[in-house]
């Protein structure tokens, strides 16, 4: 029966970046991933790096193409009455914005791992995660035969669908859960930007943000029902409400173009905790969801995977379980503050669909003084960019 | 028929001050109280005021008990996990609190209306405010007979409850309401306070605020059901619970007294837009209601009728009215950014009887992070010390 030290379920950012940072202290892994590498290529996610983030990549070599092809922001942009705010980000926390596409961070990092000759098996599904608690197996399909792997620890990197979570006993783990009463509409487009920088608008018909992952490619959502039926929102009427939110008295004409991609995605609060069990340890979007609002999940995922790496590290040097022990407390506490700022930013822009008068001018009293204060813009800002790395972590 | 510049309809701290303003400024106006002066000089109401109300006071000559009688706090503490965060108002947001209990500065007040000779009438109800957009006429009561004061202006200072607001036709006003789901049962004690400083106590049996009124007396509050049962709090009771709520580790026990004064008040926030219909002009509980925790509702008052002080001062100077025009927008601006900052901090503080889990880590994640940043200490203190006077006030 194969072996490794540790077996890491998915290929999305939080599993090769994991396998990475092991490599990098000697510590053996086989990452497997249930979709084809051109799947996992090309799935449209986030785009925001903060720069603690970018950080990590850099020092372990992972972020010559991110670095040479990034777009840098220094500020976003808040939109309501019909006016944009620029909140200057990095003029009040003292960190930058780094706009890069997801999907081209996961070529980066399949890039680095194929490099090494390290295992990394793409269309094979894991199956089953057993024994968590003892000398761990994990079970997965590949070129038509099951597969049985033996490892110390099992890395659940699968998403918020994936079989690492599933697979644990009922009752050991608490999910811990929030439905938002909207969902985000969102389009690509092969069209430059509108605007330099991000604009997030408070809008009476809705929620609208303005993004981009290049300076060719535009990013464009809409706050929709949850339920929202994507063929009522033919590309003419998706232009038509981004350009109503997104319209201010000057400096800002939305620039339209071919939509490449459109899809409805639900907004959510997800968390489980521990985001541990035995021996397997979940990392990501397997263990939180948080509304893209705030640009915070993939942030998250880097982190937990550092905090893991370290704790693995200290485990396999001298037998310090210490860090395996305190994973769980010190991802929680940062994906809580991420939780808790992407619901105060997403219900500080969305329009609830039963916005009593009472809420909706305390919405709105908010965003005029977050954009009027500079306690209060600094303090958005600090979370924005991203709070420091828990300590002694990467 | 008796006649005045101003008619004044209510002696509390709103319609005393305002009187005082405008005969400063030579305007006369005529003070109406339903209640005896006894009473008003004894009802027990707020006791925070901050450094913009008492510059204010002290600028028209009406702060010298005050200043001498006053306890000065630079700082309030935030209980939570059993462990109290000092919060150090002052040093972040450059201003200091007044403690000072509202019944003594409405003697204060009193005592300079009474020393001017002008009219202040106790025991006068107002039975109706009549003609508000043409020439207002106040009808009262006084020792037996009813008298109809013909005025230029009415200033409806009598509080939620009172007649002015409610004269004016149905429709022409606007009433915005929230109710919390909680209540606070207060009581005052005959004790000195168990600690210098105001402590908000988020604990996991409910809210709890330990403050005071001078060196001898102490003001404390439980949260409780909005339809809480006052006989099921016998004074052993209330002092069990708030020694529960405000223990922690170290540094304060809660010093027990003979308990003067016991009473629930419900929470809830009320603005009524405009504040004004015609001639009638409202300020103070007679405009809004904020919930206690943010210790605004005072404050509010005072900024009420100093902005309409100025503009009853312009428009009798020289006929403009642009004052008048903009009172409510300049004030409602404000009384929703007190709205707000009462509601972010009342539902940071307490726990809602159906709290769930989600909801119950961002509270707590958002108290952690508000007394471990820097920025987000500086927002909650500039708004509590108070946020600057509208331009030009007073």
């Amino acid at each position: 029966m194969p072996r490794t030290q540790v077996a890491i379920v998915g290929a999305g950012p939080a599993g090769l970046l994991l396998a990475h940072l092991l490599r990098l202290r000697g510590i053996d892994s086989v990452v497997l991933e249930r979709q084809s590498r051109e799947h996992v290529e090309r799935r449209i996610r986030a785009g925001v790096l903060e720069q603690g983030s970018v950080d990590l990549l850099a020092s372990v070599g992972l972020a010559d193409r991110l670095l040479a092809q990034r777009l840098v922001h220094t500020g976003v942009e808040l939109l309501f009455d019909g006016t944009g705010h620029r909140i200057p980000l990095t003029e009040l926390a003292g960190r930058e914005l780094t706009i890069y596409g997801q999907h081209e961070l996961v070529k980066d990092l399949v890039a680095a791992r194929l490099a090494t000759g390290e295992p990394l098996l793409f269309d094979a599904p894991v199956v089953a995660v057993e024994d968590h608690t003892g000398s761990p197996v994990v079970r997965y399909v590949h070129e038509g035969r099951e597969v049985e792997l033996r490892c110390d620890f099992v890395a659940g990197c699968d998403g918020y669908h994936g079989v690492s979570r599933a697979s644990v006993p009922a009752g050991a783990l608490t999910a811990i859960d929030h439905a938002y009463p909207y969902a985000w509409l969102g389009v690509l487009a092969n069209v430059a930007p509108s605007s330099a920088e991000l604009v997030y608008a408070a809008h009476e018909r809705g929620f609208a943000l303005h993004s981009m992952r290049s300076p060719t490619v535009t990013r464009l959502y809409l706050q929709v029902a949850p339920d929202e039926d994507l063929a009522s929102w033919p590309d003419s009427r998706v232009w038509t409400e981004l350009g109503t939110r997104l319209a201010r008295g000057s400096g800002f004409a939305l620039r339209t173009g071919e939509i490449v991609d459109k899809a409805v995605t639900a907004l959510r609060g997800f968390v489980v905790e521990p985001m541990r069990h035995g021996r397997l340890f979940l990392a990501g979007d397997a263990a939180h969801i948080v509304p893209a609002t705030g640009a915070k999940g993939l942030n998250l995922a880097v982190v937990d995977v550092a905090v893991l790496a370290s704790a693995l590290s200290r485990y396999y040097a001298d037998g310090d379980e210490s860090g395996l022990d305190s994973y769980s407390a010190t991802c929680l506490s940062r994906v809580w503050r991420a939780q808790h700022f992407s619901w105060w930013m997403t219900s500080m822009l969305h329009r609830p669909p039963d916005e009593d008068p009472f809420a909706r001018r305390l919405r709105l009293s908010q965003l005029r003084y977050l954009t009027s204060s500079h306690a209060a813009a600094t303090s958005f800002a600090e979370n924005y960019v991203g709070l420091p790395f828990p300590e002694g972590v990467p």
